[in-house]
């Protein structure tokens, strides 16, 4: 079979890079998040996503070792700004009790973030052949989009208990 | 029926501003796009999203009159930071056989960030008795939906002509 094209490759590299650091980032991000929420339920679905965050950095190093390059991160702007905004809804919004309703959309934006770019990246692999690597992308794809599902649930209930205690 | 709590509607409010600021920012980001992209589909999708901006940024423009207050953007941190690295990818992939891949990529990631902001607007302007609100949210949740959904089906088609083409 023939190789694909070097650039294609290149590209998955980097987006490989990006997102093993936005990982490396949100695993630091988590536990503040988790110390700021105020719910119960939100802290223990931030400390469950804090270990499946673990899982998803080491399928990331082993796709780095399937492409024989080296583990490494690169600067990603987005993850930056997107948990700049996160902790932003911390400072401003400490004791209010709208403050888990901030945390919840701002660990959502990170999530699709995420989606987004294993769903590239998955798309990538298999187009240039890397299955092994495509099957690793696909489970992380599927538990963020488990996460964002059941963030979206909890989302719904601090609203509701909000408005009730209000 | 009780007035629903401030917060929440201060964080409606904030992340309305947020999103407005994205909006505005992603109108000037797509003609960019649109002429830095090599495949008419993907030229034709990037110039068709542009028109939706411009009437999602209308009705954002409706919110802030139905809430009574002046249409107004925020410095959103997390669209700079996308927008960034689409900037990246056109710079560093000008020329290359990846570039339409990479801008897809860099298109998805916007697209998923707007989806996690309008899903979370939505809640929150139902919860606060938003009813109009949160049907013009939901028109361009569902814009942004399919939106993804067709970048998806031209990535596809895209990484396929590479991988043929090399």
């Amino acid at each position: 079979m023939a190789k694909e094209p070097k650039k294609l490759d290149e590209l998955f590299h980097d987006t490989l890079k990006d997102i093993y650091f936005a990982e490396k980032k949100i695993l630091t991000t988590l536990p503040k998040m988790a110390k700021a929420a105020q719910s119960g339920e939100l802290k223990a679905a931030f400390e469950k996503h804090r270990g499946e965050t673990e899982g998803q950095i080491e399928r990331l190093e082993e796709i780095f070792g399937m492409i024989d390059k080296k583990v490494q991160g690169k600067t990603c702007a987005a993850i930056v700004g997107i948990t700049a905004e996160g902790a932003e809804i911390m400072k401003e919004y400490k004791g209010s009790p709208a403050l888990d309703a901030g945390l919840l959309a701002a660990a959502q934006a990170v999530e699709h973030y995420e989606i987004s770019r294993y769903g590239t990246l998955r798309t990538w692999a298999e187009e240039l052949g890397l299955d092994d690597a495509a099957s690793l992308l696909q489970e992380t794809l599927d538990e963020e989009e488990a996460t964002d599902q059941a963030l979206t649930k909890i989302a719904m209930s601090v609203v509701n208990q909000e408005a009730e205690a209000a």
